[in-house]
């Protein structure tokens, strides 16, 4: 035991009028909503990198957080897990998600970084076979060594290319190994800073041929979970292959995986795209690729990722609105990638960031559950479109420009604009917000 | 014969030296250039809408212009295409673009919109007979009039998709009438305002099924050119379908149009949706898909859609670079879809604008021609892409994560980066520009 | 009576549990909060440009909206007076606003707008005298008219600079004649499309000058209202003198005026120059010049003025609570610069709109107003900079480097940073929203 | 003598025609332009922290550079000094800038810092003695270690406050023994992240007080250089109070310090505002604050710092030529704040950078000196506000709204808006660039 958390207690669900700031106020685990918990519902994960790897740095600025597991030796990586199963007893949220590099401490090769892995995915299988949460998904950092500055999959170095699969290999191992449910790709390198220096149709097929190779070795060794891309526009790089949903759905219908991955979509990312973060969820749920979501929220005006906790509850609703819509989380869930402002020290920052986090998710969710359960919102939607249930209307999809043409000749047809009641319909969500 | 331009000769290329504001500095249209004149390079078009139909008015206020062919009958329709050709005859630019809304009266049904566009084609075929530029592109404007609030291919309601198709039906006719050399498609209002009273499933469809038509209707007429589609993000919707290349070829390929269809980009398209105009050229060109090109310039500090004339060379130059790599354009040409600001009021700003924008492009092709001679930076981004020549490095593109650790850990693979050299390669554009 | 809304009753506080659409809520203006009613503390007011005045026209399309009083003539002015003012019974809200040009029609010259303004005055004067609210504050529109297209105080042209400054005097008579509680300025075109033909000093002294002689002016005619600027950062100009609160706090320190001029501050503005709402309102209070808000909401994806309807309580409440803050309303008040979507036609989308804004502030300004009450948040500030009350520390800001340095060498002043808890608070606000 | 730029020579000026990578083509310093030559106008600077400190890390990766001298000690101090004045003396650039954290090691306390920072001022002191450039300003880094974190002079802890005053007095006096001709002050940490837990009158306050003390200390110590404010909005804070130039201005004349502070304009922090470069350089002139300027660029693209070498020639062309107006640099000069992309690691990416860089200012100054003398952009934009030079139009900046009213309707002033040409103004500047 670390005395890390020392005098914070496991998080206990009190209800709404508590004003205990470390007590769950809306978040109940037990409590159902449809079929389902609360708990099955959200899946909330923990991310092992912002909350303990991260020392607190900015572009401007150092380390802030002195976290007595900081440093590069397995006995303070072992130490960082324990004090990670700590958080999580006193959270108790189901799962938890990691990158190798947040794990691990860094090797001086291929070898010893996988030795490395190995040797604490069993420390950390122990922990996991004594209660605690589970393996929500895991990925290989392919950003923060050096030797990923010019990207991983895309890099024009074939050993780099080699070196990051033989990584992913590890890492997928490592979640096989610990039972994950999924498995994610992040390619924070995979872009590029300036057009003068790159080739785009052989970086767009190594990417291409990688990520099919990820999916082959998923059959391989029988990972039942699903393989997520996470796509991201910019930041770090000046150009992201995977910038938004429709993007990366392009690479997967070029290299014929849209059966085979899925998205993990984070609101973050998504502004940064110039999208909402509903649009992303319901882009994805409308090409049939959703999988997963990255919580969290940017700031609106500041142009980086910023990553921090997400506290409003209206945008967080319409983000749950759309996956309830597309039938909710099957392998994916909330996992908070999200972190304390770098000014946020003490360890009862990391308890109530995450606590009321997951309370504004779990206010998100039943005004969502709600909204649905009504039914309001969707008939008001349908009636929208109820015109093209007209057989004669539907047939024009498959039918061409003459005999359109003709149609509208013959009938006259000279349509009348109708009110799309965009105030009455924001109106009508205010009512469960 | 107006007399709106009175005054101002046909221009003539007086050098760089020159400082009469009514000449050609850098566009002499016989110089050659490589295999190719100026003119045949760059394929420049006047744009109807933004040179002969803006009234000069923003959201804050109304018309500044005052044309005297502004109005809605087809005697000022005539008067409007008479000034036009005269300022083509003193620009002496190769070809023009149009809406059909640009060039008749709106009628008030279809029937009489498409009289009223067959006989203005007529008029505007005679003048073309008469000598002066050829047809880039047609399109439709389904944007405008307020039946197409909601959407025009994309709309809830069939009769505005049925309005839709059959007016397309017409400008394909009437551009294949005018001898025009490509069909583009760009849909301002395909796309949402809301996602709440929006179902993407179907819009998406709709979308899809609608290219499709356009694209059998060029083959049943027999049209030889192009079909362009020309993405933008947003503006005037929230959310446009053809957000960018990437997002119209996620869209191809799931209606195997991929071959069928090419890119129409624009410089401040390309800015409101997060990326540079090389970008999105480099891009469509990766994926086979480029066709023509929107010349103009995007504010940097304005999050709305400028469209000034270019005029900063070594951006230009940037674009033109792209475009010569692809091949340069084979249907498709340089259109200035660019728009006077509203206080620069006289017909000699008009003629000035252009240009100065012709100009512009003139000294941009010719930068990007002599450093594509040149070869140096086609040599140094080889060079950096050497490493995949080695057929065991190629050879890993189809091999499995498997193989590849085997690999890595047998040869030690630990590879070193190598300088990306950004600031060199941007000192060697510095040379041309 | 129009039949304009006919079938919709005047609106009555139904309660939260409401499903009435055209009902209040949350909006119960009898309500006692603290000392005052919740129509004290919110002082609605109507903008009579949005809601009467505005077609539905965007920068890609015409008109959609088609209101029976649509048109140039002083009839029609005096038909859209009517409605207005139907609407404001359907509302019950306390307060409107307007430009001149909202209410008369346009004349051919200055005498002939006076004579349609005063005319119009008469005939909402008499309308306002058999009850209906009372006017929030008038102001002059200088940026729809081409004479206004390079600025009106700040004009090259000292005509336009005269017409506008008559302009501002008659809008300043009728708005006393009217009892308006405030006068505002806003000055779209006060500011720049290109540097090139830019004089930024002789502009800015114009500015200066001209607010100055409104001052003056409101002196001498014994106008008890606040004068009010309310700042943009761009849009319809490139750049707009009146950026953000902190910009004009330096034009109003140079031409001596802090005292004598307080801020309009609209949420659309603040978000399009960078910065928050509550970042204007709290810089503002700082700066003793706080007055009141046009209260909208920006798309955070779009780049330009969407002048939404408010919909997001919680970002709602962290305005008002920097109102109430600052002491509340004195003259000012809550005005809804907020235009219905342009594909929202209907009359009752007219209605709903204003309901669900007023609710939404509503239940913003009682969250507002209960974590002011309770106290825990400024408890939290306080704590934060306690510091300074020792005698010792406060002495600092008067002293000199070298006195500092000696104190911080003799007493080995060596600062040990304290969490900045922005996660425990930002949680802190989530009880109350 | 280091072997760290072995094998690179001092640059000379070889001519536009030159290839030579490692020369300049443009920048030759000697060369008279106007009665100075181009090191008198330029009076380039070479930044300590971004050549020398910066590790090549940002927000997802670390460390890439792999500088011989990166470490913690005195002798590492020295290293860096050493390689320093190498890279200067291959440059031959006439200044060079720091911050105390550049160049001595981080102590343990203030004592420490003093310590350090005074022993590597007299190393370099002796190093530019021995011939080198000069010093243009030094300043404080208050922003870097975790003590700053919530601010420096703004901070909520007096001590901070206290530390922050005395390092700032040592950095003045270490600038001041070097012989700097300027000191500047930026604020990055000088905002806040969250209102929820500022104070925004006090921090102001203490913002004021300290800027107040550094003036009188300045002349306190005799030193004869410029005290520079450098404005940024943004990053690493969500705000900052240094925002822009208009807002810095607001708080300079509320504590009168207008005459004695100028400002540092950077290309990266104007875009980053919202504004050109140009408008900010012309913003400071027009309120009598220009100063000094960083040049750089920041990628359009980008919503972060990228802080790049600036190789758009027409952009600085309009940069100088507002800096040409004002008069030119005083004691300021070009400090090329800008950064090697972190994947351009070696020791020639820097040299070339630089070279680079020098080479696009020169050929901007010189444009920019061609276009002012030969007078026609100056012409036209006097000729555009000629009507303010009539003395009656000229009273009424001095008149009253009811004189003016008076005025306009015994002249029926009817202004009619007259062309801003603005295509035309902008075609001009393309004949110098």
């Amino acid at each position: 035991m670390t005395d890390y958390f020392a005098g914070i207690s496991p998080l206990s669900y009190e209800g709404p009028d508590s004003d205990n700031p470390l007590a769950y106020r809306h978040y109940n685990p037990e409590e159902m909503l449809g079929d389902k918990t609360l708990a099955e519902h959200l899946r909330f994960a923990v991310a092992w990198w912002h909350s303990f790897a991260w020392p607190g740095g900015d572009p401007f600025g150092g380390q802030t957080f002195q976290r007595p597991w900081f440093g590069d030796t397995m006995d303070l990586a072992r130490l960082k897990a324990d004090a990670a199963f700590e958080l999580f007893a006193i959270l108790g949220q189901p799962y938890f998600c990691f990158h190798d590099a947040d794990i691990r401490p860094d090797g001086t090769d291929f070898a010893e970084n996988t030795r490395n892995l190995e040797e604490i995915v069993d420390y950390i299988g122990q922990k996991m076979a004594d209660g605690g949460p589970k393996l929500l998904w895991g990925t290989a950092n392919l950003f923060s060594h050096r030797r990923y500055m010019s990207g991983a999959a895309t890099n024009p170095d074939p050993d780099v290319f080699a070196f990051s699969a033989a990584t992913v290999k590890t890492c997928m191992d490592a979640t096989q190994k610990l039972g994950g449910e999924n498995y994610v790709l992040w390619g924070g390198r995979e872009g590029y800073e300036t057009l003068l220096n790159t080739d785009l149709v052989r970086e767009r097929e190594q990417a291409g041929r990688f990520l099919s190779m990820v999916v082959d070795y998923k059959h391989k060794i029988g990972f039942k979970g699903a393989i997520l891309v996470e796509p991201k526009p910019q930041e770090p790089s000046k150009h992201q292959y995977d910038y938004d949903t429709a993007t990366v759905y392009s690479l997967l219908k070029e290299y014929g995986l849209e059966n085979e991955v899925q998205m993990n979509l984070e609101q973050g990312h998504a502004i940064l795209a110039g999208h909402s973060f509903e649009h992303e969820l319901a882009m994805a749920a409308s090409l049939g690729i959703f999988g997963s979501i990255d919580m969290n929220r940017n700031d609106y005006q500041s142009g980086w990722d910023t990553d921090q906790f997400p506290n409003n509850v209206p945008e967080v609703a319409l983000a749950y609105y759309e996956i309830l819509k597309a039938g909710g989380f099957t392998t994916g869930g909330t996992n908070f990638d999200a972190k304390l402002r770098r000014q946020s020290l003490d360890p009862a920052d990391l308890v109530a960031a995450h606590a009321g986090a997951m309370d504004v998710c779990a206010r998100g969710l039943k005004a969502a559950h709600a909204m649905l359960e009504d039914g309001k919102l969707e008939e008001a939607r349908s009636a929208r479109y109820a015109g093209w249930t007209e057989p004669a209307n539907a047939a024009m999809l498959n039918s061409d420009l003459n005999s359109i043409t003709a149609r509208v000749l013959a009938d006259g047809v000279n349509p009348q604009p109708v009110s799309g009641r965009q105030e009455v319909l924001e109106n009508l969500v205010n009512r469960y917000v």
